[in-house]
């Protein structure tokens, strides 16, 4: 007997980078994609709002794709989905919460009469043709969230999610380790699982220990209360409502994002909130000082948020005065240091307490240490291990503390987007790969600012442009009107005339050489002023703006 | 008898930032200045070089400035001087190392000639008229620091510069805590003090530790290692140099700056190299990998430091391979993460292992922490206090420190740079300001790019130009030629030509409508072109370029 038959798993997002998680499942004529993300844009993609994965894979295979399955509802798992739904019209599964927040989103792109979403509950198995996929309870920093077994005629692949090994959740309901183990003792071909703090070592704490902290600033302090926090964090919520409770202050809510998913989870029974415990924001200043806490958004500092425009007194409800107390719930995601501190210092040039990571336990990360991923590795015992949800550092590191667990290198596969992972009854392997990759959005448009774009707006970025506009007559080349200087972003013009005068005078000698030499065609006359002005304007400024010579003839 | 006389205390810079550190101190017709640093751009100064202090008032003042004395040798304490120099030829007073780097700076700027220079020792004092200065040995990053006592007819001040405890120090010489005890009983007036660490508890681990994981690392070792550090950091490099001498490796030097620095170290004995160990970066291939350490710049990720380039095989002389051992003996500083993390995953692909602050003790600190802070604190017994080298987050807390070891509020001066703190017999007071603020330098333009460019380089950054040219009879406002449209950092033109056809269309009803009701006045024709052509593209693309209408008449 010869057995062909193959499952092949493909990461179209989520390694190599930290975002746009998606993951494509392949038996035979059935394709099952897990998540669907979208990442923040890296700091040279000037002007792009998000980024997703490029999904023509799946879109040359379209009548494979069975569905979509959902880890959990955050941004970098289900933020692709207006993009690719328009595109791959499929299913959608996932748990409630998980899909109240895509709700959300779909009815904001208009696109929520148009799909398909369908409601799972941790322990549900739902059958597609040879494949099934299995909603695992796990514990992450969102509620309702899941690891996922997808069962072939292969064997298990196993996906743990976004996931932390929590003991004490606030939910009461422990990630389902019996499960795994279930799993692990009938046999997992392959393991995928999240890499992105396999470089601390030691536990991440249980979210209840920041409920801990809630409680005791609560009992100390007199003042106003202000929370910022992840939006998407219910269990982090759930905690501050009941500190609220206990020491007897009313809530607030400030900030959209917040607002929206405040009502999705509380009318999916996600939140516990006591009747008449909520205020409106414009109710605040009926009550005295002790007696509020506002829970609001602007935990990363991001400029437009509720507590960024607080913090410079641009909110229109909230003012900030002496003896509020601001809790930062959160930790400074890479890149934003700089937004959040801008945000702490302003707050304290109010008068404002902060209370931020440094200085206290307002926080825990919703991923798994080495400790926790070593128990996860141990229950499942998988044949072939793939890390996922990292950079190649966190792959790497991953692969090690597998190799630590007994693993052969050889059964441990790095991948990259695309890379397709094969894996069949004698073996596995890298076998080739698929179009993959990332795909800008800009505005309305997607895909379409590329390299040469961007490439443009970093050069503009840095020392602006100087245009020269010129009309000549198209017979003799004689120059008609201009050569007009106009600059944007490159020198104040007021204190720069005799520059952009000398460069007038450039130009001009330019053309006048060109038509001494019959110099007719467009491209190099535009070269040859490029190049001269260029030069000038490096000696007088050691500046490079972009050059745009345009020629009209008459 | 009235005492009138004052001491007036002027940060120039460094505080509410962290960097370009500049203190002025004035008694009668003498100023001192403290320092004389640069910093880094922030995110959104695009195309800005660096941000050095503005030095009206010294300027306003020329007459009275006596000098400037170095605390050491670091950029945010010398990087301005070039600068400040060509405008106030005045002496400058440091200890050898930190001069050693000064006179490298200014030899590049082509001011060495022109500039007075003058080498003090710890413990010197340097008499000016009524103020004098005083040289104290402390600890940092860098060898030869000090802290700074200013002796006034009203008191001593104590500037700590930049400091840390560290008992075991590299060149065996601690840091002058008897003198600083002295000073305290005899009574210091006002202390002036880093607060850069002010929010770590604790200590800061001598820099011996790091010295301690390198012998440890280097033991275990059979390839070539390859260390990336600050190229100021002397004994940290020494530290290299000793666990190569051990261990029997040879050492090699790549990245200008170290290079710089190592030659300029040890002319001055500040490096203590045995002859034979140092060879040259062309030679490394010329012995085994257990026979080699490369001492190299880099370990922040800089695009075009050393270490970046041989993380893409960009480096003409080291080319990456397997078994090569990197670590990367710093912190990232904020900002920086993403460069770094970039040059860890490239390492990393090309087979090196590689060690980074998250996996082992390769990095202290030169700043104090909270212990070392009140250690200083309860030395200096100062009557007032001025928390410098912080954003205000860290003059913060640093004043709710010396509070906690029972300093009265109302003694403690949080300032914003150009705050005047005036101290005379009967008390302090911050009394008025005189010009302060960030002076951008872009190329060879000191101060010539301002808001207007900046705010023009961000736009251009997000959305790009579209650049609308047409010729115009002046008589008649008849169109001759155009409307031109050229996109730059817009969309990809190739795959937009409708969108810009159709802007096209647009302009030229614009001006049709203008000659028709007699419309003549450019401004009005440029203004209804921008409005026309914002509206349809914003609907069309929701991106907002910037908008350059030129009108060209003959």
């Amino acid at each position: 007997m010869i057995r062909k038959e193959k499952v092949k798993v493909i990461p179209l997002g989520g390694v190599n980078e930290i975002g746009k998680n998606m993951t494509v499942v392949e038996y035979k004529n059935e394709i099952i994609v897990i998540d669907c993300g979208m990442m923040f844009p890296e700091e040279e993609m000037f002007g792009i709002d998000i980024v997703i994965p490029d999904i023509s894979y799946l879109l040359k295979n379209k009548n494979k794709v069975k569905g979509i399955v959902l880890t959990h509802g955050h941004e970098d798992h289900i933020g692709a989905l207006p993009y690719v739904l328009k595109q791959l019209n499929v299913p959608v599964y996932g748990t409630r919460l998980t899909l109240g927040i895509v709700e959300t989103k779909l009815k904001e792109h208009g696109l929520l009469s148009d799909c398909t979403l369908k409601v799972v509950k941790h322990n549900d198995v739902i059958t597609f043709n040879d494949l099934s996929v299995e909603f695992i309870k796990n514990s992450h920093s969102i509620a309702d969230s899941c690891s996922l077994a997808i069962h072939t005629p292969l064997g298990t692949i196993l996906h743990t999610g976004d996931f932390k090994v929590d003991y004490t959740p606030i939910d009461g309901v422990v990630m389902d380790f019996a499960r795994l183990a279930e799993l692990g003792r009938q046999g997992v071909i392959l393991l995928l699982a999240d890499s992105t703090n396999v470089e601390r070592p030691g536990y991440t704490m249980s979210e209840r220990t920041v409920g801990e902290t809630f409680q005791k600033i609560f009992n100390e302090t007199r003042g106003r209360i202000i929370v910022a926090t992840f939006a998407s964090n219910i269990h982090r919520i759930q905690q501050i409502i009941d500190a609220a409770m206990k020491y007897k202050r009313k809530v607030a809510i400030s900030g959209r994002s917040i607002e929206n998913i405040v009502e999705v989870a509380s009318n999916l029974g996600y939140l516990r909130i006591p009747e008449d415990l909520f205020i409106s924001i414009d109710d605040i200043n009926k009550y005295p000082d002790h007696k509020i806490v506002i829970i609001t958004t602007g935990s990363q500092g991001e400029p437009m948020s509720a507590l960024a425009r607080m913090s410079v007194s641009e909110h229109k409800k909230v003012e900030i005065q002496r003896g509020d107390l601001v809790i930062i719930s959160a930790t400074p995601i890479p890149g934003n240091e700089k937004f959040i501190s801008r945000v702490i210092n302003q707050l304290f040039k109010k008068g404002a307490n902060v209370v931020y990571e440094s200085l206290a336990d307002i926080h825990v990360s919703g991923h798994a240490c080495q400790e926790e991923l070593k128990l996860i590795h141990t229950l499942v015992k998988p044949k072939y291990f793939m890390p996922v949800h990292g950079e190649y550092r966190h792959l790497k590191q991953h692969s090690l503390l597998a190799q630590k667990l007994g693993m052969d290198e050889d059964n441990i596969f790095i991948a990259d987007i695309g890379q397709v992972l094969e894996i069949t009854h004698d073996g596995a392997k890298i076998n080739g790969n698929v179009t993959a990759g990332q795909v800008l959005v800009d505005g309305l448009g997607v895909g379409d600012v590329g390299n040469i774009v961007l490439r443009d707006r970093k050069h503009l970025s840095q020392d602006g442009i100087l245009t020269v506009v010129v009309t000549i007559e198209k017979e003799t080349g004689k120059v008609i009107a201009g050569p007009d200087i106009i600059s944007r972003g490159f020198v104040y013009v007021r204190e720069s005339e005799d520059l952009i005068e000398e460069s007038k005078k450039i130009v001009k000698k330019v053309l006048d050489n060109c038509v001494m030499n019959q110099i007719k065609d467009w491209a190099t006359i535009k070269s040859n002023i490029k190049d001269e002005l260029k030069t000038y304007l490096y000696e007088k400024t050691k500046r490079n703006p972009m050059i745009l010579p345009i020629i009209m003839e008459i």
